[in-house]
């Protein structure tokens, strides 16, 4: 199924975008404030519940099936030596998922995640964004229909993560130009360069922005020059699982970035997600914040693969059993306060 | 059994704290350098295994019997009107976690803790210390007892928590005593006075402070005087943890109180505790601070039971998960890096 035709398509969806029900949210409040604890005092637990039934449109909202979609990619610019790792890794960290090896694998069985790994095209990286576009209009295209074909209908949340050498450089790419601000601004250590690793970033990211500088401000377009595949696949992602009301958890630095371009001119695209992490990277915490996005948890993490995001469904399965375990003041004949 | 047979034999056991095994860390922290991911890139998933391993003596640790150990007493002071609930609310919560119903049920449920609630003489308050000491030794010393009870030898993870309607307001008076600053620092709106019960929880700490004053400043007197029979048996209980290399994750602001006293001479005594969390209230960041931890969450909760440190049991899981489920680049024939 192609969820989008066209350029023309994937852009009309960022105007039609679908609100949670307001009604289902009160509803999960009301049951919140009946629940034997002092108001409130779940904190985040509480606001979590709320999001997701009304999302879910139930106030008393699941995860019984919940997805880790995970996307891998090469890209063109790691001629520059922008990463620790051979381009190499990509594919060979898609066979480690199939083999059950990494740390996806392992955080998505906790956390009871089925793992979807889509891996795109990986024997044909992008073009070099820093004399060309990243992709042909038709290559993003296949790149956003892909990301909406992991999103199956019925999921009751979706994680969504990545991975692709080299494309920690590429995201600093989309939030500078999503975000503004300069290339030092959004370029960090990834997976872990050295000092002059960060450099020759910041200089592939500074001929990037230089040579698209006047490409149309369309987040099309914008992914389409700046992004690359497993990016791109996010995007589509995100969208489509906004048109399906599905909730989503977003992973680091990269993950927030395929969103960038959309949330520039549409920032009501992060309303289903959730901020799965702060990562170490440095740009992340100015990410989430041009995305209004406060994370759930700050561990210093910043392996991608969508990790921290699985961490994080721990929480919102943790904010669903108080949710929906826990008696009311009147079923336990508790007084409810002052 | 008997842990502790006289105040003494407690202020001993601070003086002779057993460490983690240096050997089984540097095994861990091996293992992880070989996993398939960037080292150091799971941050404080890798800081927590090898934790765990340190005081599990393996550097494979499990979770495969795990306790939350809650507290519940009550306390002469909440005459003083310093609580939004009546104190019979500590007995009726008791009767809800038998019953199944408190968050705490919900939380140590989806955490896979085994749920230990010992409920500590409530028909019989502490004395109000404003005027008097909380409790005589005797009581003081049954109740750090009470807490050694509830740990079991060859537990892997102890979650300690607690419930006790008026408590913030000893547990601000246990850490302006024990680290200083005025009432007011410490002071908060718990599980949610108004500002007039604030000001009347200042007024209290403040009493309270000026009458022990020149109280010997040993942790047993502190916490006699200062403290309350589940503040005690949470001391108790985290002493008797570390004799048995136990490993403890501390809930909120009234949890880590009970080992302020002990903190303040001896800091040593956190070195086998996570902090699960940070709560809403305002005195426990700096209480965190002055016993050198750092949390694990931040999710703006407020409820103690242990439910804070309950939710942070899922990120420990995650992190042994990652660390024990993993492939080696090795195993999985992935170039580890530049």
């Amino acid at each position: 199924m192609t969820v989008f035709a066209s350029q023309a398509a994937f852009e009309a969806a960022l105007t039609d975008l679908p609100d949670p029900d307001a009604a289902v949210i009160a509803a999960a409040r009301a049951r919140q404030d009946q629940l034997t604890k002092p108001a409130g005092s779940l904190g985040r637990l509480e606001d979590i519940a709320a999001f997701l039934a009304g999302w879910q449109g139930t106030a008393r909202p699941v995860l019984d099936h919940a997805r880790a979609a995970i996307f891998a990619g090469n890209h063109g610019f790691v001629v520059h030596g922008v990463s620790a790792f051979p381009a190499s890794v990509t594919a060979a960290m898609v066979d480690n998922f199939a083999a059950g090896g990494a740390a996806i694998n392992a955080l998505a069985g906790a956390a009871a995640l089925d793992l979807h790994v889509t891996a795109l095209e990986l024997d044909r990286p992008t073009a070099d964004f820093t004399t060309d576009a990243a992709m042909t209009e038709a290559e993003c295209l296949a790149a956003l229909n892909a990301g909406a074909a992991a999103v199956e209908p019925g999921l009751h949340l979706l994680v969504v993560g990545e991975m692709g050498i080299g494309n920690s450089t590429a995201a600093a790419a989309l939030c500078a130009r999503s975000f503004g601000g300069v290339a030092a601004d959004w370029v960090g250590p990834g997976t872990g360069v050295d000092a002059g690793g960060i450099a020759r970033k910041i200089a592939v990211v500074e001929r990037a922005l230089m040579f698209h500088h006047d490409a149309p401000a369309i987040p099309f377009e914008i992914l389409r020059r700046l992004g690359g595949r497993e990016i791109a696949a996010i995007a589509g992602a995100v969208v489509r699982a906004r048109q399906l009301r599905i909730p989503v958890v977003l992973d680091g630095f990269i993950t927030g970035s395929a969103i960038a371009p959309l949330a520039a001119g549409t920032p009501a695209i992060t309303a289903h997600c959730l901020a799965g992490h702060q990562s170490a990277e440095p740009g992340h915490a100015r990410l989430l914040r041009n995305l209004g996005l406060t994370p759930l948890l700050s561990l210093n993490m910043r392996l991608g693969e969508g990790s921290g995001a699985a961490v994080a469904v721990a929480v919102i399965r943790a904010a669903l059993a108080a949710h929906n375990g826990m008696a009311t003041f009147a079923e336990a004949g508790v007084a409810s306060g002052a």
